[in-house]
């Protein structure tokens, strides 16, 4: 974590999941659970060289970890799968997608359903406090804690 | 809602958000309560042009809301206002938030904490299913829509 880094979470946040492919990458990751090279590249269209940089960055960023995997007669070859980082990132595409598709909607509804595993119930995303409980917008506040003064924006 | 929007809600609300100067000055609106164009200038040190160019971008998508004011003896003045769809925008912003300073940690810790507006509890940006039950990101699972086999990517 070096001095070059924004000084607001929120801007760190976006410099990982707001480049384009990057986004999409992830997406593909997360969402839809694709781990290879050759999964994404059909996935998304995208040029093998910016693929293997994009990835690199995702995987320094600590996002997705890269493993290899060799299936028979085949050299070996790398897949990229979600690190804790990576799972947690969900709760921010969801809440990307859930507003996305709120406020900015499509014709024809959204394509992509957030549900849970065991039941198939519908699932949102919003804040919950730390007796579990969920809160509405108007609930939270935002507040500056003791480190807001001792570090320059 | 036109056919040049992208397909993924992800990536419709990224075009809103994932605008440096855009989402400095939602950071603002919503989480500091910045609402005069003056104020923003000062807070963010960003020139009076691009203020008014990207404070446009962020009326027209619905996200704040512009509102005329007169003090006394001065000329009438605008102000910025959110929106429903700018209240929701906390949860998004809230969860890139909580990702950077957990994930992209910065020393000294975070700077803006989330607490309720009641008893100043902490509060937390997760998964809520249709019982107002929280839910670990493990058992959240993303599906396709019927309307996913009919947009085009």
């Amino acid at each position: 974590m070096d001095g070059t880094y924004p000084y607001c979470s929120i801007e760190r946040s976006l410099g990982i999941v707001g480049e384009r492919w990057t986004f999409l990458i992830l997406r593909e990751a997360l969402f839809n659970g694709v781990s290879r090279f050759a999964e994404f590249q059909s996935a998304l269209g995208i040029a093998p060289n910016v693929l293997t940089a994009r990835l690199t960055t995702i995987v320094d960023a600590g996002v997705l970890e890269k493993r290899e995997y060799k299936e028979d007669g085949a050299r070996a070859r790398s897949s990229y799968h979600p690190t804790a980082a990576g799972d947690q990132l969900k709760v921010v595409l969801a809440a990307l997608q859930q507003w996305g598709d709120e406020f900015v909607p499509r014709e024809g509804g959204p394509t992509i359903l957030r549900r849970t595993t065991d039941g198939a119930r519908p699932v949102r995303v919003g804040f919950v406090d730390d007796a579990e409980r969920p809160r509405a917008v108007e609930d939270v506040q935002f507040v500056r804690s003791e480190a807001y003064g001792r570090v320059s924006p």
